[in-house]
């Protein structure tokens, strides 16, 4: 190695660390890379660990190991990528002047002071707690750390915890619910707001908290925890905000993470107002020497420019690779911001969600219109699987700014579909006629995004006015005055029905028999079918015919999360 | 109806017929707006057919049902939109002056002239035939009309049928040959040019040829039909350009179709050069009160400007909802193209595109850099599956213009992901930062798109020279003077290798071996591993020791589609 090699260091082995190194190392082969890590193992696939607890693979391996079965471990770094990985190896300070680092190697005590000309900060962010008593009794776990699913994984395999309590209605909180129903476990999700999954709109949330019931697993909202309860050290339960005490021999918290910046404070760098390390495009910090990634910094939503934190895997990954091209080669790349896109699996149910749901756009200050549409994957000869999504648009300019997608289907393609969109600020219009890879094993002849746009522009344009399932089961519950039909067949009707005081008129005889319409003109009419389709074609009709509060509920009966009478 | 009532005509039943006719209605619930149908079915799901003959399904209802089980007939038309259906009806002429067409009820024979104020030409494409002896023989086939499918549909359900030939490898070639594999018959496809599925590069082709072989279906290229043979009028075999002579009970065309402008061209409206009815981007004939859509239409590229034709039913369906508004509305809705996106699955593999491949951008002009990969679609410890694709970007404005993307792996996903990108006109650097749904179910932390843009960005700023598999194949075939470096572990190795010369030197141990590596310094070097990310690895390390001429073998060995050792 020459002497004036370039001398990186790199603090974090877990996502962002590594990948700015790797890259790093791709793009200058005689720097000289550190990397330092608290932990034991480097570069886990933590996203992997509620699989691995749920038992959907059993070699704790695939975890740490590359595609080829190669263990990541400091050897391998050494060897296949000539990166010195120190771990076990806490970063204690950095002196900027000095431009070094001083570091405590755990296991002996030992400290060290390490040179660089390029510093790298991927100290990630550590899981929540609830400060509330009992916290520190045995049995209370996060999902957070190798050790955590390790943990976790043993209740599983020993078979002994019977019931569970995970604290919080997030991503997380249901991947673990899942991963421990799995194990057998009768688990309960506690959620402290109104609704679990906080990126989803109400609706939508809904219907997924039905499907987590559908499979016996419980969820309990607007209840945070009190108190953990035990005994000799051992948890016994959790009480509720509300009192009610849950018995449980486990809990697993899952309320979100605050990112770790304590050592970019000490050190003096600028943390911006989300909490999170301030990094310009080139994911450099108020230092030139410094940048930092993943979930210890924040960015920048490419929807309205916010600054925001983006606790994610991937765009960890992203932003450690812009990292390791500019540690080399300065303003090289850039790293221009989120869309806010996320996916998980809970049960049966995708649920995804790209760009912002309504509220959040509301609260952003958008004016905005959105389309809640209910429909198959792929055609029902195919054995297409139902997804129920939200798009949000701009309504000014056009520009398609959210979309949820969530059901048995195959959400994970719609979503990853919008969030291109997103990214590339393609309006309603430009999805209208997207060109789509379309033949029946994958899609509709008209795939569901287009189908969402077409329904958008039928709002936007004024052609359709929508109403929620929501506001609907309001009218109900009030007995607001307002006229519901229900446009199916009679056949239909008798196997499903809401029962919320619909008439039924098929709509292919509903031109004949106007007069069984409300007589007042102005008087609202609700319409739905199975999806609301029909109930489209019949609101343009009765539009057509004189009537002027002809709404449709959108997504029809697909969408609607309350009870039915049948 | 009032007498003022726009008079709405729409030729052609399929799928741009209805959608136009549909859409109007429920743009103007006064319109008189009548169909005309050659054939006694409405709204055949034609894309369905092969899947009916495969038998993944049997009721045959479900190809001409709506999702509620309503069969679209003309009373179906009538009631639920108040659309006249004429059906085994064809339009005999156009008379633009008098605004009138002329008809003939075909189980009658009686004609009948019909006016309009606005008229829709959807009449769709024919299926071609080779020009050869005995192609009058029972026994041949396509797969176009519901019809053809019933037949093939007994094929399947009789069984006696134990050979058949399908003459063309394209999409619906191979739809077919997987349907008749499914009822048992022994299948051959016959391709007249060197390649199957000319929308890939050679490459590519070649391992979903692999594939299909490996499903014991065959497949003969360089090969035309000859004749048909035959005796007592019954089909018995093929007899192809070389002579060779393959026995078969069956043989079903797939060679293309040929737009149905007929009518347009007696009515003396403009055709273009591709062959299909000329219209504007609000999909408008050269006379302005006529529209037309679908198979029988021209459209543009959004690639490069040209005409095309792009006969797919879900291009049919978004032109004929773009004529349908402008019938009420005119130039309300406009169709701005095609992104030249197809999909179709093929035994276990899906094969889909987008864009440009790398021979038809070359040939369109542009100066193009591409990048092949290979690589999980999900993580290997959630049983990720292989996909292998190719993306195309243009040189100068670095916007991705292509992508092809094979395998057993969720290929469907990522092509619908840069099908938008390309309508987004989205470049190689906004893919490398896409913020797309990532959680082990769905994606990789970096997904196969996102690690397509990352090689062809260390392409295009040349940080990476690749080197095809076919260029390889090449060099080897003609005992070229290059040094070929496999990567892997000796394990890997002894499990699987090609076989052509290479040396086995582990990434891991690559630094300290320099010394068993060319002494010329300029001697091409190509490296590869299973996918290639280890092989680019140790070439970036060899370019810094000083060799000149390093190549990465793109793909890797999972991208490899000749024979290898083990």
């Amino acid at each position: 190695m020459s002497s004036q090699a370039l001398k990186i260091l790199v603090i974090g082995g877990s996502a962002a660390g590594p990948k700015a190194a790797a890259k790093a190392r791709r793009m200058d082969e005689h720097a000289s890379i550190t990397l330092i890590q608290k932990e034991a193992d480097l570069s886990m696939a933590s996203c992997g660990f509620p699989y691995y607890v749920g038992g959907v693979f059993d070699d704790r391996n695939m975890l740490i190991c590359t595609p080829a079965g190669i263990v990541r471990d400091p050897n391998f770094f050494d060897k296949a990528k000539r990166i010195e990985a120190l771990v076990e190896t806490e970063a204690l300070s950095i002196d900027r002047e000095a431009k070094t680092v001083t570091c405590l190697h755990l296991p002996s005590g030992e400290t060290q002071v390490l040179p660089y000309d390029r510093l790298v900060i991927a100290t990630g962010a550590s899981p929540l707690y609830p400060q509330v008593p009992g916290s520190d009794l045995d049995g209370i776990r996060t999902l957070h750390s190798l050790g955590d699913a390790d943990a976790l994984r043993a209740v599983r395999d020993q078979g002994k915890v019977t019931k569970a309590v995970v604290v919080g209605g997030g991503l997380i909180g249901f991947e673990v619910c899942e991963a421990l129903h799995l194990a057998g476990i009768q688990t309960t999700v506690i959620e402290k707001t109104g609704q679990i999954l906080p990126f989803l709109d109400p609706d939508l949330a809904k219907l997924v908290e039905n499907h987590v019931r559908s499979k016996e697993a419980d969820i309990i909202t607007n209840n945070g925890v009190a108190a953990f309860l035990g005994e000799d050290g051992k948890l016994n339960g959790v009480k509720l905000d509300n009192g009610t005490e849950l018995p449980c021999e486990l809990a697993v918290i899952a309320v979100g993470v605050r990112p770790n910046v304590g050592l970019a404070k000490a050190a003096g760098l600028e943390i911006g107002d989300k909490g999170g390390i301030a990094v310009d495009d080139f994911m450099r910090t108020s230092d030139p020497d410094i940048y930092a990634a993943g979930d210890c910094v924040e960015c920048r939503s490419l929807i309205n420019n916010e600054t925001v934190r983006a606790p994610y895997g991937d765009i960890a990954n992203l932003q450690g690779r812009v990292i390791g091209q500019n540690l080399i080669e300065p303003e090289s790349a850039s790293f221009p911001g989120i869309t806010h896109t996320g996916i998980c699996k809970i049960f049966d149910f995708t649920v995804g969600f790209t760009g912002l749901s309504e509220a959040a756009a509301r609260e952003a200050g958008f004016d905005i219109e959105t389309a809640t549409v209910s429909g198959l994957d792929i055609p029902g000869y195919m054995n297409g699987q139902l997804l129920v999504s939200k798009m949000v648009a701009d309504r000014k300019s056009g520009r398609v700014i959210g979309f949820q997608c969530i059901g048995p289907g195959d959400a994970s393609k719609r979503v990853a579909t919008v969030a291109m969109a997103i990214r590339g600020k393609l309006t309603v219009e430009d999805l209208n006629n997207a060109d789509l890879p379309y033949a029946p094993p994958y899609s509709l002849a008209l795939d569901h995004v287009i189908v969402s746009a077409h329904v958008l522009d039928n709002k936007l344009s004024g052609r359709m006015q929508g109403i929620s399932v929501s506001e609907v089961k309001q009218r109900v519950d009030s007995g607001a005055d307002c006229f519901i039909l229900d446009t199916r067949s009679p056949q239909e009707f008798e196997e499903m029905r809401l029962g919320i005081g619909e008439t039924l008129i098929p709509l292919g005889a509903l031109r004949g028999r106007l007069d069984e319409l409300p007589a007042d003109k102005d008087k609202e009419i609700i319409l739905y079918c199975k999806i609301s389709l029909r109930g489209y074609e019949a609101a343009a009709a009765l539009q057509a015919y004189g009537w002027t509060q002809v709404k449709v509920m959108e997504g029809g009966i697909m969408a609607w999360p309350y009870p039915r009478e049948k």
